[in-house]
């Protein structure tokens, strides 16, 4: 059993109109200082497998092909035991 | 400067039916072995201040009163130089 946590993010050099949004609203707030702000996901998955190859190659795929979208997001996940 | 990140997540005895619907769908892909999936938001701010003690005080209100709802989520963060 490993739970992995996986987290994905707008990359870098696309814009990020939620996290533009909410730092608006946090400078209206009075927090002045917050220069940028950008919103991911954060997933947590438990996966009931002995073998951690299979886990991190399954998990490989899966953001692939559903939990990010490649072109405009970056990944990277965690196995805990 | 400090960067932070901030981790939110709905509670333990919350429902989160998004996490449902993904969870399913990676069983659809093949994935039997996924057990519980939960979505959060992963947040990444930039605050340009040397002060960190009023930089963690600072982002401890913003979770309260903005970036998470403090009845269904739970938050934590960590602040870097």
């Amino acid at each position: 059993m490993f739970k992995v946590k996986v987290y994905v993010t707008t990359k870098a050099n696309v814009l990020d109109p939620q996290g533009t949004a909410v730092q608006q609203a946090l400078h209206t707030m009075g927090y002045g200082d917050v220069e940028e702000v950008r919103i991911g996901k954060y997933l947590e998955l438990t996966i009931d497998t002995e073998d951690r190859a299979q886990a991190e190659a399954d998990v490989e795929k899966m953001c692939k092909q559903l939990l990010a979208n490649p072109v405009v997001e970056d990944y990277r996940y965690e196995l805990e035991d």
